[in-house]
């Protein structure tokens, strides 16, 4: 079955998001973790790291760059809800987290992106009886990848400001893919 | 004349993310502004902040994401590239930055993304003979729009860990657009 032109379009835009910047965070962590084992610091040290007393440490982070691919892929396909365990304090242990994330992404059939675009998403506000209701197509772009940037940025950040070599060369990672021969 | 398909995603991805998530970062500069006028800072103190020592500046942050979203929708549409000055120092001047970036980016016709999909979108690299060679819907998604949430949320983090009194609310402004009563 063929989807939409419309249905298509967040089914790429999310699987061709999520999963490389996924990948792309997978190997940031890696250049942490050697960072780390060259500071001698303890394997749960940087993972506790923040910007600011009140923001989430780079554990959640990633947890919640993980958690918000899926619930806007479950969400844009109706897959049901998975819980994931989100206990993970060392580099390994995130690096399992996003891979298991990216794997269980890939489980959810293409075809169940079938009326998506059409789809009418309601996100109930904590108070009143108002929500943020949006068709697939403005919570997939409005939603779901604002808000997977940000964490997925935001630990990049906190890897940089705790002295991690990395660059923009790692987090457009998945660009590599597409470098050819000058024409 | 109506776009193809994939010429309106492309436009829809790239007219609905750049300037809603730009005037949510002026938004995140004014409580930066009242956050400095607050403690006494000079207006140019926290734009030259930064998160580590060879990483850009507050001011170079909002820079970017202007110019990447400029960059991007150039590079689309084949509209003639527009240099911008950016040697903003204060909140104020980096919000006339956004609007005028803003008005610019409104001002290429929707009918300029006539093709875009299909365009090739070659950026060489410094040394040898290589290039990454992307349609443009590979560009908007995973170079422009990649990009331009890189230096928001860059921004923003830098404000927060600065002390700025800033939240997801902020950050997703946009999507007040879509509260509605509870159906």
């Amino acid at each position: 079955m063929a989807l939409s032109h419309d249905d298509q379009a967040i089914y790429d835009l999310a699987s061709e998001t999520f999963a490389p910047m996924l990948r792309a965070l997978s190997s940031i962590l890696d250049k942490g973790a050697a960072h780390a084992r060259k500071q001698n610091l303890a394997p749960t040290a940087l993972p506790a790291e923040r910007l600011a007393p009140d923001m989430y440490t780079l554990a959640k982070q990633v947890q919640l760059a993980c958690s918000n691919a899926r619930e806007c892929v479950e969400q844009l396909t109706g897959h049901p809800p998975k819980w994931f365990d989100e206990n993970e304090t060392t580099f390994d242990e995130l690096k399992t987290h996003i891979a298991t994330t990216i794997d269980y992404l890939a489980a959810i059939p293409k075809s169940s992106f079938d009326g998506a675009a059409k789809k009418e998403i309601s996100i109930p506000l904590p108070d009143g009886d108002l929500a943020i209701v949006m068709n697939g197509t403005q919570f997939v772009r409005d939603w779901g990848i604002a808000h997977f940037y940000f964490h997925v940025v935001t630990a990049y950040d906190i890897l940089r400001h705790n002295g991690v070599d990395i660059g923009k060369r790692d987090y457009l990672a998945r660009v590599a893919t597409y470098i050819r021969k000058r024409s």
